[in-house]
């Protein structure tokens, strides 16, 4: 900072709450608050500019137990319209998004309880969601019999779990609404999930490989291609790194880019990371929008998926009148 | 937990996003949610009924910079339309709705700065609000003349802050909305504040005396003569303490509780603590509805209230139908 | 940062564990470590300086259930041996304090309990610490004992708890030590404790006043008088920002600074706010040395103090021998 | 918890500090405390019995930038002394690991700093952690040649990491030792890292096939083999759970596990997961011997090791003696 200009321009604004009011009210009103407030409708505003930017290419990292916790149909959504270009997620969501999509439920549950009382009820536990333990054997089933159909040449986890969406038949799951609307599905810790478990237990008796390293050229591709970037992170983790080392190997650097995190920066792990940070990789541009919204990412990623989609159909109304 | 009972009768289910959906369907949605989402809509379900329980005190503890960062104006319509009944808050809150009501404004600022240059161009930040040093000149012209003009005999700190909200002209004020709708406010660290510096400049050259304890009968009264009590805590701090430590002498518990928090249990402090922790003192009662939402307060304050608004409007429409 | 110059001369150095090794090695050997491992010892840095100046005072903020959690007599030590000048802290602490010294006890439980049956047991909890009710029956009892037997003419919070201590036998008090030793505490939101409700017990059929502004000439006399000062701060609360806000009505500024904390700072409250947020304030110095250990006190309180203790014991051990 | 049975036999003891007292007099200590210091005390014990239990096997799962953090010796030095029977760790940690073992260094810097300016002067940063760009290609060159001298035939993750251990000269690297004590390492993310990348440019010229599910048997095959399991977790992060979900697949359990973190169980990701919560998974047996501790865990698990080191070595004397 080798000169300081302090701004005073923008006063703080009080919000004022109306019954009925519609989320993108509440949004533009905490464009004048400080904190968290301030910060949400700082990354509707990023996303939003994100979505109208023709030449931005948009990732996705998503991370920790959204598909549980009930955030499923909004990534789906976001992928058919096109919200979400390419989408990078742990192995538990795409699991969990395969047992949604065989019919079966999560279950809400409490998070003060016994666990060996559940263990003994045969319930798996995910904070306050519950999971009976015999939808896994559903799966198992379901899995088997997948990658049994699929053809397992040439694989790598891109494009075995591209065969996997095809397999899937209910439109609302993650896996079949990529593969539908051409969305790559990268999942470089795979391994670490039930998912992972299944494919080891079908390598056990037939033949199945995929290349640990096979996604890299193909991701790094699309990072070169993009004319710009920009990435919207659930959580953090393995997604969050991956999406942003990726630009390391390129002359490009991330334009946009948002976080929806309750994990913190003094531990020093990158989950917490401030993208302030990713600047001085290279992973974000000296001159890109970024923000991290400290706060729990199952409500914050509806309010600003809302926000930004009130937003764009205001627009299209408006600019369809003229 | 003698006889566990497992409960799997709800499904969670996945949100769905709509353009200009109303935020009172966003928390329905929620409903079916786990994490943060779910415990939000748990939050509107208790204080909604709160606000329709005729018996019930409602108490509302506001910790936190929540004036500074936007949210003046929720509190003082609460209190307005009496969703409040007795406020317990921080000196601080206090001193920022006084510079507020003297016409003066808070400014977004940035959390990533040179602190060493703020203090050259005399700014004071608290995160990323900016407040000019000399706003605290006029609120110490203010608040000594105030001082002067108010009666300072047999005063308690409800009865002070009760003869200062008198003394404001801002109606949007929450000191003076309290004094206009009769909803004491209570401070028990009122010195912990500038509110308290500019009480010590005064008593240097005047008399004022406020009797510490003074205030505790009145409390303490109200809450025996609460039939059912009812409290939202926002952040944690002195206002939660101070309210749920008063059933103690009381017959009584709280029958309802939320608290909006990014403080944690697991470092002991009572800012953090659970509110199942507080059953065991019996502040709370073992039938109480309690909830604690883990995410920034200035997100889901608006939200919860919004969201309640909402539903006693559309209860009000319907009744009136009839 | 008008010329940032950045500094590459600190290597990491890999922590080497010895079997038997000292805390104070182990301390020496973080100051080569980044993360909370270097913070840590920076911060007995921070307090060694503290300690070696002679013209420093040296402010103590206490908050958060320590005394429960097993920090007692850290802090009895730390005042008899003058480590601490002036300690500010809550009513809880002090009345945790009083009971270890009627010989009571407290005792360790588990976080993952009932706490419908810990009521139905007459047990009261904070987070793993557990308290039998009747303890603060003989809490009572002491206490209105006290109450009778000191001065009740002119008292301000300080001058009441000093009385207090005056009265408590045992030697390893908080309260006790302070008398002792001439060490004043200041604890701005006495109300929000046992102490307060049983002072109000007390007003109900005697006389008690305690003047809530009493202290402040007193305590900012004491920063006026000091030629430097430093301040270590546990978990935050009213005592950190007590503290801190005195200097503002003084030319000086806190020339060390020391907290120990979980909170954090993006949700805007003061206790999560960085001390460098303290310097646009003018409450800490531009070029006051500070560090803030983001990780649980009741392990960084006792390896800073032992760390400190060590280097000065090592350091007269030196003198001596010259 | 269907008969409940309060215990109040363990008084909290508190903690007496002497100069130059050692480590493990201070776990000692804290044994008898609550909070963090309590838990903290229970991890010592528990690691204790893991390396006293002659038929466990034990896993270490290593998230978070640990070695930047000067973390690294700690972990050779368990691995030599077969501490640690199995590592899982993340890309990160081993890339941090390649370029300490060629003689270049971390160096020590701030987190509080402009990121752009960083960016200009070519240095990366993680959070107080100084990486002058530069490294990365000496650690490109390096792998580059390692990658050549390899043979890469019938390669897993395991295998690949192995083989690369056995080419580094130092000693003290993680890679190295164990390579050397012939302690596996798995790393089922390992693309997600600059030893991705780097795999990813030799796989543009030259032939790398890796396998991603082949290290999964011989993995699981650990599992089933083991009398008792116990795990060490610092951080979380796919390092956690892929050791973990490895017993979903065996009929055991783990018997001993602790964690260290900063992470919080509320907003429902694995990472902040209470262990409690994978005793509901059958992941941990119900009745085995866990702890978290929440704090840093670059002040934890040196602390943790010195105090186990310490109480062995003891013991080792005192056998001898006998």
């Amino acid at each position: 900072m080798p000169e300081m200009t302090v701004n005073l321009n923008q006063e703080i604004r009080q919000v004022k709450i109306h019954s009925n009011m519609g989320i993108n009210d509440l949004v533009s009103q905490f464009s004048g608050c400080a904190f968290g407030a301030g910060k949400l409708a700082e990354a509707v505003d990023i996303y939003e500019k994100m979505l109208l930017d023709k030449d931005c290419v948009k990732f996705f990292g998503l991370a920790g137990a959204m598909v549980p916790a009930g955030m499923r149909q909004i990534v789906v959504d976001l992928i058919r319209d096109r919200c979400i270009d390419i989408l990078v997620t742990t192995g538990a969501n795409l699991v969990h998004d395969i047992i949604e999509s065989t019919g079966l439920s999560h279950y809400k549950g409490t998070n003060i309880v016994d666990d060996t009382e559940l263990r003994r009820e045969s319930i798996n536990r995910i904070y306050d969601v519950y999971i009976p333990e015999p939808h896994f054997s559903v799966l198992e089933e379901k899995l088997q019999e997948i990658f049994d159909r699929i053809e397992k040449k040439d694989l790598s986890i891109r494009k075995f779990l591209s065969k996997i969406g095809e397999q899937i038949a209910d439109k609302n799951s993650i896996l079949r609404s990529a593969y539908d609307s051409e969305v790559p599905i990268y999942c470089p810790a795979i391994q670490d999930s039930i998912l992972g478990l299944q494919a080891w237990l079908y390598k056990e008796m037939k033949t199945l490989n995929v290349d640990v390293f096979a996604d890299m050229k193909d991701f790094i591709d699309r990072c070169y291609e993009a004319k710009r970037a920009g990435v919207i992170i659930i959580g953090g983790g393995v997604p969050k790194n991956f999406i942003l080392q990726s630009m390391l190997v390129t002359p490009k650097e991330f334009d946009y880019a948002v976080q929806l995190t309750m994990d913190r920066p003094e531990a020093g792990g990158l989950s917490g990371a401030t993208l302030e940070e990713a600047r001085s990789w290279g992973k974000v541009g000296a001159k890109a929008q970024v923000v991290t919204v400290y706060s729990d990412a199952t409500i914050t990623l509806p309010i600003i998926v809302a926000g930004v989609r009130s937003r764009l159909a205001n627009l299209k109304k408006r600019t369809k009148k003229d």
